[in-house]
């Protein structure tokens, strides 16, 4: 019987913090994806539409390395009513070379969180100013919150900005963020003040019709759209796309199908096959990534799943953390 | 933090033996899969052609069910040289209603050979002539032994015969079926020699060239097919399939795809859209099933994952068995 090891959200809390290491550790991902040799099949989604409930698995195998991790993804949107989080879920690790069972990282979604937010800071330390130092956020859950701490670990963010469909929820986050980060983060009544005279501009809503026009985009300002991960999804005005001088895909296969790209394709703006860089080129070189208006469209890949969860487990045998179990 | 459930291997073992039971729990999700409203995606599959591995995830979603299965089952083929099983593997239990983990089953594939093995007993139960009592099996891993075993539950199968390209496992594995059964199972040399004359043909091998001729089949003989879970694999000449009076698929758009139907089509004797009863429909009455020469073709579906799933974790909580963990 093999013995895995089991670790629970609050010792991965502990040992997988929100930081550099895991900024560094989600842009080997990104890099590897563009040019190492990758084995990522398309997303698993099962929806359950009676309880608005939907689960995406998502897989990758990065050549070479030892583990790779299965990742299952609940989001139950009915939740909130009866008081429990939107989304929880489990990542597994396997072993590369015998498929055996490694370890089960029962995070609640939380390595999620980290890797969603890791990718977002890995974007705008290609793809922005050095100097950029205003950032607006649009939304005001927990992907609000850790967008904006994860730009502060990458770029000298001396202000925030929130704007989220609900004007409470998005006064107590600028609140809380603006204590906790020691910079004013103000809460505006509409996004397009946020927007106005921002550097970088992050979108992390569920919305299916776009909160950010393409009218409002300045040159100089960069977007990253995070909340698309499903063909209804959209944040963005699609023509965005085309008045932008770069845009920029995590996995181009994903966001012709999946993301801000894919409402873009609909509409008859871009053709499907278009060519388009991802951001594993813009950090391996290959593709030019500094111009004045860019747009960088993040649908999550497993490829850092595997990458946050391998680290995790690193630490966790580094530190002795987690239970063993007998399978 | 919510607590969830953890069952090992061996508790496994002991709460959901290959039974009646068991093949009474596939024998539903058939009939719902043909009759309830059912989400089941098509499997995620990750290859990892460096270490002959391969990653199936299968899961499926039957309306009304509080539970539902994820299965993640690695199959790596040279684990025997290094003295692990080729297949191991765990079932994954999320609440249908919110998302939340309820359950890890951590069978190492043990669910899947039982509810595989029952499978093919359903199949016996609706395709076979009462008194079918000669079977012939192809094959002499975990599966041969399992379906012999489950088709003694549902047919008063007074003997066996095993043909494997490894004469000698096959020797061993009859030797070991004689004293467990109780009845005369025999090892063969020829698979022509065991096939003749038997009421129910099991293949139960990974082989990707026909290990069974179409010209071996005679009137009122059942084949049922099991090996196919991916494109490649191909057990029964695909000829067979239009020489039977009826073939029937688990699912059909996984044997148009990954069955033993696939070949059939690729090779032009069956059109793609040809149509053909699945089991469930056969198990409803709505599609006759007692014709004479017939062929079963089971690639696997994650219904039958959730079917196993759920009623190792009521009959867990019955019997008290396996631990808590706070995740």
């Amino acid at each position: 019987m093999p013995t895995i090891k089991i670790l629970a959200e609050r010792e991965l809390r502990e040992i997988v913090p929100l930081d550099l290491v895991a900024v560094q550790c989600v842009e080997r991902a990104f890099h590897s994806l563009a040019t190492n040799t990758v084995a990522m099949p398309p997303i698993l989604r099962l929806d359950i539409s009676e309880h608005r409930g939907e689960v995406d698995v998502k897989t990758a195998y990065v050549h070479g390395l030892d583990g790779f991790a299965v990742k299952i993804s609940p989001g139950f949107f009915d939740n909130p009513k009866v008081g429990l989080p939107s989304t929880s879920g489990l990542m597994v690790l396997l072993s590369s070379k015998t498929g055996l069972l490694q370890a089960l990282l029962l995070d609640n979604g939380y390595l999620t969180n980290v890797r969603t937010a890791a990718a977002g800071a890995v974007a705008a330390r290609y793809l922005t100013r050095k100097d950029a130092s205003v950032a607006a956020i649009l939304g005001a859950g927990i992907q609000a919150r850790l967008q904006l701490q994860a730009l502060t670990l990458v770029r000298p963010i001396r202000e925030a900005r929130i704007w989220a469909r609900n004007a409470s929820q998005a006064e107590a986050l600028a609140r809380e963020l603006s204590r906790e980060l020691g910079i004013p983060v103000t809460a505006f009544a509409k996004a397009i003040e946020a927007v106005a005279g921002s550097d970088i501009i992050v979108t992390t809503t569920p919305a299916d019709q776009p909160i950010l026009s393409a009218a409002w985009l300045e040159p100089g300002q960069h977007v990253t759209a995070i909340g698309s991960d499903a063909e209804h999804k959209n944040e963005v005005e699609p023509t965005a796309i085309v008045r932008a001088d770069l845009y920029v895909a995590d996995s181009l296969r994903q966001t012709r199908t999946l993301g801000e790209l894919h409402h873009a394709i609909a509409a008859g703006i871009v053709a499907f096959d278009a060519s388009f860089p991802e951001l594993g080129e813009i950090i391996d070189g290959t593709k030019m990534g500094r111009l004045s208006q860019k747009q960088t469209d993040l649908t999550g890949t497993g490829i850092r799943d595997t990458a946050i969860a391998s680290l995790a487990l690193e630490r966790a045998e580094a530190a002795g953390a987690g239970s063993s179990f007998e399978s």
